[in-house]
């Protein structure tokens, strides 16, 4: 088992770095703040006896040799970048745990024959740079190393000048390192495991998901001497298109969700009918078929909706990735460690994007879920008890340690 | 007649400072570049003979003296603070066009008994600093200087500290200077005089406006895990509170206007359900029983709507002025001037605010319009003709000589 306490203690000195303003942490990736959260985990990466390897996205990937110098290794891990009002727990618990359970490792002298790296890959999260999960994404041959670099935030600056900004472009080819079996642990994210009493959740899928950014256009005029015939109100597009989202995702219960969560309004100004918004619409599934069916219910009607109130309706798919279905070995391997620790266990789908999911279809993977309160995430009052990381990282161990071979 | 062409010129001078990005103007009030124009405007006044005195609100007055020591003054003038992406005409017209009735004064030779006063308002577009007509307000005793110099823009900054930096804090006390009458010339803003043929609208009456910022609370959470019974999605307050107001709005045409102009969501992020969207309602009318028909529906129905989608509703008034209806006199010497100088005319109801109607409380008011293309304002794209410039500036040259008494 691995150690709880200094685990807890870890995940907490991490937290510290880059606090929110309730309570949670603002550490989004590539600020300095990602700086300092890398260079801590290095610290305590080396501390363990680790090596580390960063590559030209700037993952991190810290290496405990195997008795086998030809076997490919064991990797786990997750991400330490947060969103702007994140939790503590979403993506660190992953990497943190992995880091325990290399320290518990060397507390009871196990060796293993591949080798096993603790992976941090970097902007999970995908606010600050849309999508997520890119890194991960460019090691899966997914996007381009220069398509990444040019991702720009809202501020206009680009992924490859902050990476460098930061100090954080290694000298490694992205995706060169092959894999034995990748292990991800991360907090649900949703309210399932908490509801149904479970201590580990054992991930068969991901959801796929399709980002759509719609740039809605009407006619920038007055609020006051507009005649109510002659508007063109795109601020109407967006209402009429949230609407849209929340009926369709709504059609195929239990099995999607919809939803917008980024929203941009031009000119912004209380007397100016607004002339363009932007924003982005999240739709996701864990069944490929219901991700179309939600596309397609959407490109047959929203047009309609906007020509309808006189505004134009430009739309661009700027994430997405179709639902993953794991490795059953690695699967198995999970299952298996959850049982024999005697932990209460459930299959589950994953509600969220994950760096898995990408890797996925390069090696054999598979996640483990543990509990959060309330199902809330993606929200600084995201919560987790230090019994559930323990049992994460615990089955995270076992589940490793059975897959690099004691 | 005035001089059409130095009209012109000094219109064209004017917007080359705080250029827009599509060819109108951003010159927010109390930046540099509202300085720069203060400077520029002070500059052509002194040049035609005036001396300028300024309040403690920074509103700019020119006096050209009268052959009475003891006649009050007859006031023109308008603001030459524009929205962020505003035209080149919305209350610069009404300020160049009474410096141009003025240097045709000097040209002419004409004297008048009752002194001349051009005026250029403080903060008339309210997007920086809500409410509008912030400056002309508190001349009229409808809120305090203090309130005033607390407003704060979206960066925080107040609007007191902000005219202390760009140095226009003048020494005279606000709303001390007593006025005979006041004239105000505007473009319309909309296409009624323009679809009617029309080359002068007399303002009869204004409308009167309720500003309402909602803040609407749900709870943030992962776009991805979270089901969709258990959302709170605060973008949906929004969305329906968006067509809320139009239906609203709809009942009482064409005598009602509404729409949303200004959108924050919180955090903002693709992947993060709004907790959180704060925007302000604008409904019109010129009809007080419309307008409050129109407040009572909306908070009557507005918070079952949030209730129903599990968010809650907060409502604040931000700006609100009751219809006015103009002084008969000076409405008369409007007509007299437009019918003398054989334009084409009709009465006509503004459909936004101006200074003219906190004015009006405090002393005999009236307001020319003048068409603008497609009514369109609010809007880098705003534009007028020359002779439509001119039309308007006769109008007001000859109702000004009219009460101020040649
Ligand atoms: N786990 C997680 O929140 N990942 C970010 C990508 C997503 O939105 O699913
Ligand atoms: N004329 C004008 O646009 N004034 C700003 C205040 C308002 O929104 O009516």
């Amino acid at each position: 088992r691995i150690n709880s306490a200094r685990l807890w203690d870890s995940l907490m000195d991490m937290a510290k770095i880059g606090p929110g303003i309730a309570g949670g942490n603002n550490r989004q990736t590539l600020t300095d703040d990602d700086a300092e959260g890398r260079a801590l985990f290095q610290t305590w990466c080396e501390a363990a006896g680790m090596s580390m390897g960063v590559d030209t996205m700037g993952n991190m990937f810290a290496t405990r040799e195997g008795t086998d110098p030809d076997a490919l290794p064991v990797y786990m891990g997750s991400h330490l970048d947060t969103q702007p009002t994140g939790g503590k727990y979403d993506g660190v618990l992953g990497v943190l745990g992995a880091l325990e359970a290399v320290r518990t490792m060397n507390d009871l002298g196990i060796k293993t024959k591949h080798p096993i790296v603790v992976v941090n890959w970097t902007n999970e999260e995908g606010t600050r740079f849309a999508p997520a999960m890119l890194a991960s994404g460019v090691f899966a041959g997914k996007h381009t190393q220069d398509w990444a670099y040019d991702r720009v935030d809202a501020k206009g600056l680009k992924f490859g000048d902050e990476l460098k900004r930061i100090g954080w472009v290694g000298d490694e080819e992205v995706g060169a390192r092959k894999m034995h079996a990748l292990f991800e642990l991360h907090i649900e994210q949703g309210p399932i495991l908490e509801a149904e009493g479970r201590d580990i959740g054992v991930v068969t899928h991901g959801q796929g998901l399709r980002w759509i950014e719609c740039a809605v256009t009407g006619k920038e005029s007055h609020t006051g001497s507009t005649p109510m015939p002659m508007r063109k109100n795109a601020g109407r597009g967006l209402a009429l298109i949230t609407e849209l989202v929340h009926e369709i995702a709504m059609k195929h219960q239990p099995n999607s969700v919809g939803a917008i969560g980024h929203i941009d309004v031009y000119p912004n100004s209380r007397n100016i009918i607004p002339g363009k918004v932007v924003f982005t619409i999240d739709f996701r599934s864990h069944l490929q078929d219901v991700i179309d069916a939600m596309l397609e219910e959407f490109y047959a009607r929203a047009p309609a909706l906007c020509a309808d109130i006189e505004v134009s309706l430009e739309t661009e798919v700027v994430g997405q990735f179709d639902p993953p279905a794991f490795d059953e070995a690695c699967v198995a391997a999970v299952r298996g460690a959850a049982e024999k620790l005697g932990y209460f266990h459930m299959d589950i789908v994953s509600g969220a994007g994950h760096d898995a999911c990408w890797i996925n279809d390069v090696a054999p993977t598979a996640m483990i879920m543990c509990p959060c309160v309330d199902g809330l995430s993606h929200n600084e009052a995201e919560d987790i008890s230090p019994e559930w990381a323990a049992a994460g990282a615990d089955v995270l161990l076992h589940a490793v340690l059975e897959t690099a071979e004691v």
